[in-house]
């Protein structure tokens, strides 16, 4: 028998239970409802689950033994991801009870491979800034951040092993940094997002938060439709650049920058090659490119909410990223685009000195209060970039908040972002 | 007063009538739903459209003297794009009634600039290739084409001046051939795709179809989220590339090619510098990388479907993209988006001596029966190198039925594709 309640195993621990019989799909969902009833009053991770319906599908799946690669996982969607019973809200009042009649691509695939939603996760305002009531589950004056902030916080406070979210600018990683999960961003462009809604067309990825480096990798081998493989172990350690950007780097607290600094120092003690990233100069455009390129395609993504709810926007919304987009040119939008493109084709050739890259996740510890806060020039590089990305939680800050380290790969070299990960995370927490 | 029936009138001429107070929007609207009332039991360019409703918001609009750049422009919209007002069905039964609560962003773009919807039009299947039951309005025994098969219809059939349509593969510049109107499909990216059902995201665009070169200008602005410009008129003739892609341009029909040789002449003779683009290489796995990308795509989009309407999805989608698309590997289409992208990069590099490149819209005239009939691998080009096309109404084939010319240009400079569309459009039909 587990030693753990099973609504703290990994997804990886569920399965191996599950298929062995040592435990059922019902019993691990009822322990992941009955954490969720004792925290949800303080944590308001959810914005809809049915625990009848949720404990009707696992009793179903128990009678038929039904088998996959993530056989009775519980998991939690961010609520901008269609399913089919219940509703997506987008985070605004002006979609309340938004039903649609299907599930998203990432959905059904999940559910294909034996996951059992458990139900809808807090997204900010349409994934932008403006916060849900989501606290942080590690202290409840703090935010959980955002904007997968019901996905991270439901995962980091045991009431399901993973869960979806999206990350447009930083909305996978910054969550997962703020309460100390694991949060992932792929490759941009491998996973369907059929079914999520647009945010921001040229940057939508989806975002996967769990508490275990082998969950996220298996989960996103299910997302992208194909097999899973294990995590391959690295025959080397790694070569590590250090990315120190500048301005955002000035803007990391103090105490963050030590953190990463005494990372890399550990790293290369455990024999990886760190040296810091030079990048051309023409990077220093990327923070604009991200600012223009989203709120162009972000304000025209939502003219029937403008022309028709205005009002029912918040101000957040209003006076930033749709006012930003509705005041960009069509020709600085397409500069902006073609300045990340150029920046995109220079970094694949940047990557001949490493396998990973290192930055922080955050500029720090979540604050205190609601806000979903930016630290937004640390999410550039993976995000404009396209490349993949992972927050690993590894670091305590100074109020005993977990922040993460934040690790890149190339684009498409997901596989071995996890392998280089564990590497990496294995140093750090042992 | 405007001779023509308003219902022929084209966009920009609605707009001009109407802003003049010439015609009323009512007036317009009227005359169209009396075409389609006379027509449709021949074309079958429709899924759903409720005269009622359309003459209503037409007369509400005249009562505001709603302005705009499409102000009074009757539209039509193909039904695989959201609609507050009208079912969106993905040309499936099994989106039999699906109900969306909120417009696509092109098509609140298209209404905030004064445009009045007229209804759904017909698509194949999940936009692939089993066809509806659209006509071709020049002649009945013929496919109108696909997949924006009643847009292309209804657009011909002057029903409506203007339609909307996507395109993955070809299903703007195919349809567009076969019923002798204009068909545009922009620069990938450059259009946002909310409310907008993805076949294939890293394909996937917006087009449009029109009877006159100024109205596609326009509306594209429009989706845009943009002031409109005109087309500004070119100060030379063009640099024009023939594009006859190896093994494609044997499968064009002679006649076909013909007629694309003597318009490349004709073109020189008016100024133009034609020469042979010659290709890379690489260029002949475009058709493969197009195939795999799509396909593995669209197969995991369609998970949910796949899942729990296997029986109802047509034999065509069955065997065809879904088969290859879950045969697909991971590795393969990786290696695909590769080299995509190693072959938009080069192609950049190509337009030094070009400002358009010609070839044809389809291998011949609408062929006899109802099927879409791919010519797939003249779309390749525009389609996988992400650049704007057009197909212009040029060209009479042996048995009296449109052929068009495609012309493309380099990405992001679709203004300039309209500026030398027209001018070649001039030369070849003056």
């Amino acid at each position: 028998m587990d030693m753990k309640p099973p609504n703290e195993l990994t997804a990886s621990e569920i399965v191996a239970a599950v298929s062995a019989g040592r435990t059922t799909r019902e019993a691990v969902m009822r322990a992941c409802l009955d954490r969720v009833a004792a925290r949800e009053p303080q944590v308001q991770a959810w914005t809809i689950l049915d625990p009848e319906r949720a404990l009707a599908a696992a009793r179903a799946a128990d009678r038929e033994s039904r088998g996959g690669p993530l056989a009775g996982v519980p998991f939690g969607v961010k609520d901008i991801i269609d399913t089919e019973d219940y509703p997506t809200e987008w985070g605004t009042p002006i979609h309340r009870g938004r039903r649609p009649n299907r599930d998203a691509a990432c959905v059904a695939l999940t559910r294909r491979a034996g996951g059992m939603l458990l139900g809808k996760t807090v997204t900010t305002e349409f994934a932008n800034l403006h916060p849900g009531p989501t606290r942080n589950p590690r202290d409840p004056a703090r935010t959980p951040g955002g904007s997968s902030s019901g996905s991270a916080a439901a995962v980091a406070d045991h009431m399901v092993p993973v869960a979806l979210g999206t990350q447009t600018t930083g909305s996978t990683i910054r969550p997962a940094s703020f309460c100390g999960v694991f949060g992932y961003r792929p490759t941009y462009g491998e996973h369907r997002l059929n079914g999520v809604m647009e945010a921001s067309g040229s940057l939508d990825t989806l975002g996967i938060l769990a508490r275990a480096l082998d969950d996220v990798a298996l989960w996103r081998d299910v997302l992208l439709g194909i097999a899973p493989a294990p995590i391959a172990e690295p025959v080397r350690a790694p070569r590590i650049g250090i990315y120190r950007p500048s301005p955002a780097w000035d803007e990391v607290e103090p105490a963050t920058r030590t953190l990463v600094e005494n990372a890399a120092r550990d790293l290369a003690k455990a024999g990886a090659d760190v040296s810091d990233v030079m990048l051309p100069a023409e990077f220093a455009g990327l923070n604009a490119a991200h600012r223009w390129i989203s709120s162009f395609e972000f304000a025209r993504n939502f003219t029937w909410e403008i022309a028709h709810h205005w009002n029912e926007i918040s101000e957040t919304l209003r006076t930033g990223r749709l006012a930003d987009g509705l005041s960009c040119s069509f020709e600085r939008y397409v500069e902006m685009k073609e300045l990340a493109a150029s920046c995109r084709s220079a970094f694949d050739a940047l990557w001949q000195g490493f396998d990973i890259m290192l930055t922080a996740a955050a500029y720090g510890e979540a604050p205190v209060g609601g806000g979903t806060f930016a630290s937004a020039p640390l999410y550039m590089m993976s995000t404009v970039l396209h490349v993949p990305s992972m927050s690993l939680p590894v670091f305590t800050g100074p109020k005993g908040m977990p922040i993460g380290l934040q690790i890149l790969a190339r684009r498409h070299d997901d596989r071995a972002l996890f392998g280089w990960g564990r590497w990496t995370y294995r140093v750090l927490t042992s």
